[in-house]
């Protein structure tokens, strides 16, 4: 099942996204049912992932009945981050080994962890702003993990058991406040988490589409070429690696995003950077594709 | 004024703290006001915060008016963190000279930012876990920002305008997981924001009691032996450059939380580290002493 959070006539909602078009999970649920009032979990997508399996048995069931007068056109909607306040963004560095030999780093002997906050989210067709004080604004396409329950010290053996789901990142990054590196460490915070800088989208896909996160293929045009293309087969830490790793000590809760890192073909290692109008596509086999357009901040 | 976050009988409350006691302030509003309802601000600090100018004003008379009856004895409240769920929390590394030579580190040029997420907030009085996997755990005591509007390049002249108040911080540190360095820079998300790594409280102070922040005195006791000293007088960036940094390309938001640094005397230093049983009190001068209570997981 695919599923959105979505903004229309200012309102935001949570929608399925079903044969091209957005359903009002809210809006359906009543008609379908003859209901006052739709429960609670059909207007936020964070309280739908915690409301666990019988929340999201009902959202199908809602998404099956739908007639055709609940669906919207997409192009009548703002897409929002599929989650809009996770309480945690925790992004991998360097966990494709072809993409730390162009940055110049080695691969970590742990998975190496950095911050994205909510101020960086941002929905597909939404614009990412080059800030005044960037010069140097970067791609990454992501698979992105969406955890679906709270846990804490989660084994390998059952981590794909806590993902709700996945969706496509953008790990837009600034590389000249993320490099030179200072004794501290690199510029993390705001080399990648100014505001926009976390494009993701357009919509989750629940895991059970999935199956096998270790074998998606991802793609980042810029303009329509061709920039970056890897598959998540070559990940240094594995999806259930990640989640192990992000879990020790630190209880994952529902909502939170795991961005699994990127495969070669940034523009930093190319001399390429993002400036006003470009079009940025990021694509992620089974998911979609992520769009968003530059625009510089004046 | 001094404003709290607490749970009473199981609900979360937002309090004003009055002569040693606690006012649940939408039960008193009710009272003082014979109301049916509280207006929504009372009831969250985070909308309390958000709301301005008008919504302090009623918190404080509210404050003010409320009758002997409507206090409560702190003994019978579960402090909890004031705001509960911040977009932000933004800490800054070596701030203070002399914790800077005591941990090997030179001052930064700018300040570097390193990030703690909501599930490492806890209250006054509340257990600081360490963790299973955690050998060398430390204190920081810290004074604490809560930034009370949005704002984006806020200039170093008006950053205090953008203050709500401030509270005390305890910015615990796995040192084991925080060190070695590797390339990429410290292991930051473990070695800070482990579950239970960012005691905060007991309340806010809020900015008109404080004046200026750049004078306050800082202590620190395990088991009532004093181990940190020091004055935010000593800080490398002040609390307006540090506002002014965390805004470049980030909107700081209503109940964002920015940890402005720790003065010398950490653990790690002395190669003394907490342990079950002990117990912690964070002081700054103007706002309070923060307690917490050390416990191992089994």
């Amino acid at each position: 099942m695919k599923l959105l959070t979505y903004s229309h006539r200012g309102v935001r909602k949570v929608g399925a996204y079903v044969e091209g078009a957005v359903v009002d999970l809210a809006e359906a649920y009543k008609a379908v049912y003859g209901a006052e009032k739709a429960p609670d979990f059909l207007y936020d997508m964070k309280d739908l992932i915690s409301a666990g399996e019988p929340a999201l048995r009902i959202a199908r069931e809602v998404a099956e009945k739908a007639s055709g007068e609940h669906y919207l056109d997409p192009r009548s909607i703002v897409w929002e981050p599929p989650v809009v306040s996770p309480e945690k963004i925790l992004a991998v560095a360097v966990n494709y080994k072809s993409h730390g030999r162009e940055m110049g780093h080695a691969p970590p002997p742990r998975p190496y962890f950095f911050p994205k906050f909510p101020n960086a989210l941002v929905g597909h067709e939404r614009p990412i702003i080059k800030h005044r004080i960037v010069q140097k604004m970067d791609w990454e396409v992501e698979l992105v993990v969406i955890i679906g329950r709270s846990g804490k010290y989660i084994p390998k053996e059952s981590a794909l058991d806590y993902v709700f789901g996945y969706t496509v990142g953008n790990d837009i990054s600034m590389r000249d406040w993320q490099y030179p590196p200072t004794e501290l460490g690199l510029g993390w915070i705001w080399g990648k988490s100014m505001d926009t800088a976390a494009p993701v989208g357009p919509y989750i896909v629940t895991a059970d589409e999935i199956g096998d996160p270790n074998k998606l293929g991802l793609r980042l045009y810029v303009n329509g070429v061709l920039e970056q293309e890897g598959n998540t087969a070559d990940l240094i830490f594995n999806i259930q690696d990640l989640i192990h790793w992000a879990s020790q000590g630190i209880t994952l809760k529902p909502g939170d995003m795991i961005f699994t890192g990127t495969p070669p073909g940034v523009g930093h290692a190319k001399g390429k950077y993002l400036k006003d109008g470009d079009v940025v596509e990021a694509e992620v086999e089974g998911i979609g594709v992520l769009r968003n357009y530059v625009i510089e901040e004046k």
